[in-house]
This record gives structure tokens, C-alpha cells and sequence, in this order.
């Protein structure tokens, strides 16, 4: 008995939040524990052994690393400090105890930062049914981040051939997609983002007609006008914060925001005041927040849509894939400040 | 020759902006002239000479006393100082050049904040068809605050039986309106208003559900804990600023916020900063600005809408009637410190 237990241990590295964050996260606020695990899932449950393969570094996750709770969306609730990470990521079926997946299934959804995770409850998980993209791309475009600017972009741009489209934060995991789904309706795309590099990318890899880098020349009201001398008709919004208050005045007549995401706002005591929204009357402003949560039953049409494009390399995703869970917390404190370049990845294992 | 010509002069009390407002509108800054005005509309011309009966205080038109140009909302575009105020009003027509308008018309629309005027270009005025109910009602729950009313609750709140529905402002010539077609449509509603008397106006006359004096105690947030125990689904924000980032903190998922006025925010220097954007995407707001002024179209569909149901008594209006040219100015200032009761009207003459 004792020696059948002791095989059922693997070893197994954790990545765990060792309390909660104030302002920017940084690698200390992370841990890399050393842990086992036992790959033994008891009967009557419902459960799954995953190995971990791939986790995103999403940029929403550092919520859960504040104290609060949020009645409304159950992927803001506060992580617990000594706890695992948890969040949106690619694995392998181990053992299951659920007829819906079975030993050697690629998943993805919410898993542990950790080589091996114990899913008591696999219902919001979803099985892999094409392999023939990178498996990492279910953590991206073929994920969460894809089905938000998927659903962003058609549920709430109101986008015409020749509008005049901006997406902030454009090389990040939503972004890049953002741009490549307005440039498909025939729109006039910019993106911004915080490097040079990235600028290049969204200009010469992801087909943007223009992009700039937003923190050069520290002149927001200057880059937005040379940027958009037409002004902007939809303003995909990845940051919030002083840009969304600048884009505010530099919008169209009838013009529509999705919100998406707020990361320059995430680690802020008390986040940026908002001064220009008397523009949304001037200018018969729509202004919408969404959540990808909600669209879940979207999956499945949106992953037919894109896996298409994604093997016609009509849809491209650029990644940047972090290896092993030791870079992990160092991968996930580098978003804040923009040292991605593409969707940041960890790879915790490739099969 | 030289005595029809006088004949023809008439004198003429004119309220004029002195000067660029700065911060709240003071009595000093508006002057009331003697003036005579010319009742000869010249050959060829397309021109109105009309005797001007009421005017409506509109909250907009604080704007137009500061410097500045709008290209987007003409209606925002600056007085001149040294001119006559331009507001919407209700007058009779004493001598016409157009064919669409004849001696003795009432009509309703731009005009100036004097005895008479020769308006010369018409296109924009309505020819009031309807005469059985106070002609002061043209300059408000008939005119553009009733319109505006219409198309803000119609077209941008998507109401439900049973939502829960906030308007701040909830006295004015928008917000009675909005209050009572939230009622038909089967909402719970809540307005707030600045004093006591309004708050009963609103519960004993206008059929609010329920009303608060939100100067009372200065808690905001605790007014509207105790006054929405069940969240807010609707709000329909006439003054902007600290009280719509307020109701952001107790906005329901799926909620929906009307963007029609701004009074708190029209006399400061710099709007208050709006800090709980956030918001919008945890609880899948959507905020849109609009204006009546797009729905000028709508005029005849609403004005059959709302004469009915006034003939019934099943849609009140309650008026601040302030008497002659001489209280204008005292009348426009007492808008933005909460002094009227009702709609605020300035009446020039009763016929």
C-alpha cells in the first residue's frame, strides 16, 4: 500500500504568490516551490491529472493578486497568498475521471502554474480537437485572448469598410488580432505599442497600416494627430488610463470604444481620473465593456473561423515563449512594462 | 420716407453676455440693453420677424460662454460677447418673408433672448401645430428637452420591465420625463434632485418610486446604497462627474448609462476626474453619449407621442416660470445652483 501511494508522487515545481502585490508586481512577489504531487484522482470524482504545457501571462491576472473580491467576475477574485497561480493555459491529459476527456487529451483553460495540476471541476475546460497549429496558440489567439478580440471587435466596433480603427497595446495577445480582424473588414488600422520592435511587427509582420510607439517623444496629443489625421472612428482599448483620456478628443463623430482591458491602470493605487467624457455627448460617443466570459458558447464558431485562417497563414500570432516555470514569474512581471514582444508564453513543457 | 422707416423701429430689451463666463455664471456677467430692432424684413430675404413669448434656460448653453469652438455640435459654438444670448424658444410670428411660416404662427426653436427677433434664416424652426396646451411647453417637455428625453430613454437605455432606473437631475425638463416614461415602460425608478421640495415633486407629482436629496449629508455612496439595494440597471446621467463615477461603483452587470448632460461639470475649469472606468468591462457596461439634435427628424413622431398623454394628464411637466427679460439672467445663473423648481423658463410675453 505504502509503496503503490509513494509512485502516485510526482514531483512537482509550483509557482506560487507569496503575498499580495502593491503596485507593480515584481519576481518577489513570486515563489518557486518545490512540491509533490499525487497523480491519484479519487473515485467519484469528476476529475482530471493534466501535465501543464503551456500557461498565458495574462495581463488581467494581476487583480487576483490584490486583496478584494468581485461578485461580478469570478476571474477577479483575489488569489490566496501561499497559493498556487492559477490561470488560462494548454495541458495534457494524464488519468481522467470524466467521461469528456480522456488519457492523452490536449485541454485548455484554467490550470495551475505548475508541471502537474489536480482539475477537481474540468466543465469550463475545453478539449484541443486541431494539433496541427502550436499548442501554445490555445493560450492566445486560439484562446481567451482570441475569443475577446473576436467578440470585442464584432459585438461591440460597429466596424465599416474604410473606418478608421486604433488598438493600444497591438503587438499583446488581443491586439495583434484586433488589427488583423479590422484590416479584414477594411478598415484603417494603427496600433501602438512600447518598443520600436514592436511598432516594426505590427507594421511589417501583422499587416497594421501604421503604428507608433506611444511612450517616444512623451507627446500622446501630438502622436494621436499626426497618427490620425482623419480622427478615429472605433478605439479598441487595451490600456485605459491617460490614452484612453487623449483618444477621448481625438474621436469621430458617432465614434465606438470597446473597452477590453485597462493594464497601464492594473497597478495603480487609485487608477488615472478621466477628464474628457463630456465628449461622449459632443460627439454621440459609444463607450462598451465586454467580457469574453460571457461568450464561451462562442468557441466553437470562433475557433472554426479562425483554425481556417490560421492554415491559410491569413491570421498570423506572434508569441513570446518563456521557458521552464523558474522565468515564469519574471515572464509574467516583464508585461507591465511592455518587455514582451507578442503574446508572453510560458512553456512549462512541450509534451 | 424717413418717418415708415421709423415707424418701423421698435424697442427692443435685450439680455447680452458681457463677457466669457469663468466658473459659475454670475448675474454681473450678462447685461440687459435697450435696444430697438427694425421689424422690416429686407426683399428677398427668407426672414421671420417674431415677438419672442418664452425661453428655456437650458444647462447647453453655458457652453456657448466660454471660448472655445466646437466643430462638432454647433450648438456649442461660442457666443460673441456684446451679442444677444441665442437660446431654444417659443414666439409668435409678427411678419414673414417664408412661405412656410404666416403672421400670427407660433413657432418654436432658436431664437434670441429679446422682445422680439428677426430670425433670418428659419430652416431650423417648428411651427407649433398644437396650441391647446401652455405654449412654455414648446421650450420644454414638447421641445428639445422632451425630445431629448425621448430619444435618450428610447434609443440608448434598452429598458426593461422591471429594471431598476436612476436619473440625477431627475426635476429638470430632461429628467421628469425620462422618470415618467421609465414608469410606463414598467421600471422601478429613482431620480435625485438638490432640495427637499424636489425630492417631493418627484415622489407626491411625478410618480417617482422613490427620490433622494443628494446634497443631504454628503454620502453619495451611502444614498445610493440604501436607495438601490437591488443596483442600478439604468442610469440616466444628466450631471456627469462625481456622481456618475459614484453609480459606475453600483452599476448591475449588463447596465446601461445615458450620457445627456453634464451640468455638474459645465462651469469647472477642469471636469472631475472619472476614476471607475474599470467598471464597463467587470460588469459589461455599455455608456453612450447622444444628442436630440441628431433626431430633429423625430419631432412629429414624438410631439403625437406626448400631446396625447398630456391632453390625459398621464405625462406632467412641472415649470419654474421666471416673468420678463429682467430676471433672465438671475433665472440662468439659479439653474446651476439648483434654485429652480421644474423647468426653468423665462417669460417674455404671454402673447
Amino acid at each position: 500500500m505504502a509503496d503503490e501511494h509513494s509512485n502516485m508522487m510526482l514531483p512537482n515545481k509550483q509557482v506560487v504568490l507569496k503575498n499580495y502585490v502593491e503596485g507593480y508586481p515584481k519576481e518577489s512577489d513570486f515563489e518557486l516551490r518545490s512540491s509533490v504531487i499525487c497523480c491519484q484522482i479519487s473515485q467519484g470524482s469528476n476529475g482530471l491529472f493534466v501535465k501543464n504545457l503551456y500557461l498565458g501571462c495574462d495581463p488581467y491576472m494581476r487583480h487576483r493578486m490584490s486583496s478584494h473580491k468581485s461578485k461580478d467576475v469570478p476571474l477577479l477574485v483575489s488569489f490566496k497568498p501561499g497559493s498556487v497561480i492559477t490561470g488560462l493555459g494548454v495541458a495534457k491529459v494524464i488519468k481522467s475521471a470524466n467521461t469528456d476527456f480522456e488519457e492523452g487529451d490536449y485541454i485548455w483553460g484554467m490550470t495551475g502554474w505548475e508541471d502537474y495540476s489536480l482539475i477537481q471541476n474540468p466543465n469550463g475546460l475545453f478539449k484541443i480537437k486541431y494539433t496541427d497549429v502550436p499548442l501554445s496558440y490555445y493560450a492566445g489567439i486560439l484562446g481567451m485572448p482570441g475569443l475577446a478580440a473576436y467578440i470585442g471587435f464584432n459585438n461591440v466596433c460597429s466596424a465599416k469598410e474604410g473606418d478608421v480603427v486604433y488598438v493600444s497595446s497591438a503587438a499583446g495577445g488581443v491586439g495583434q488580432l484586433v488589427g488583423q480582424l479590422a484590416k479584414m473588414k477594411g478598415c484603417y488600422v494603427v496600433g501602438s505599442a512600447s518598443t520600436d520592435e514592436k511598432v516594426n511587427l505590427l507594421k511589417s509582420e501583422l499587416g497594421f497600416d501604421d503604428a507608433f510607439n506611444y511612450k517616444e517623444g512623451n507627446d500622446l496629443a501630438g502622436a494621436l494627430k499626426r497618427h490620425f489625421p482623419r480622427g478615429i472612428d472605433i478605439y479598441f482599448d487595451n490600456v485605459g488610463g491617460n490614452m484612453l483620456d487623449e483618444v477621448l478628443l481625438h474621436m469621430n463623430l458617432y465614434g465606438r470604444i470597446a473597452v477590453s482591458g485597462m493594464i497601464s491602470q492594473y497597478n495603480l493605487k487609485k487608477p488615472d481620473g478621466i477628464h474628457n467624457l463630456f465628449c461622449l455627448i459632443t460627439k454621440r460617443l459609444r463607450m462598451e465593456g465586454f467580457s469574453e466570459l460571457d461568450f464561451r458558447h462562442k468557441v466553437p464558431e470562433y475557433l472554426e473561423f479562425a483554425i481556417q485562417l490560421i492554415r491559410e497563414k491569413k491570421l498570423l500570432f506572434v508569441e513570446d515563449i518563456a521557458e521552464r516555470l523558474e522565468n515564469a514569474a519574471s515572464a509574467f512581471v516583464g508585461i507591465y512594462h511592455g518587455r514582451n514582444v507578442g503574446k508572453q508564453i510560458i512553456q512549462v513543457s512541450t509534451d
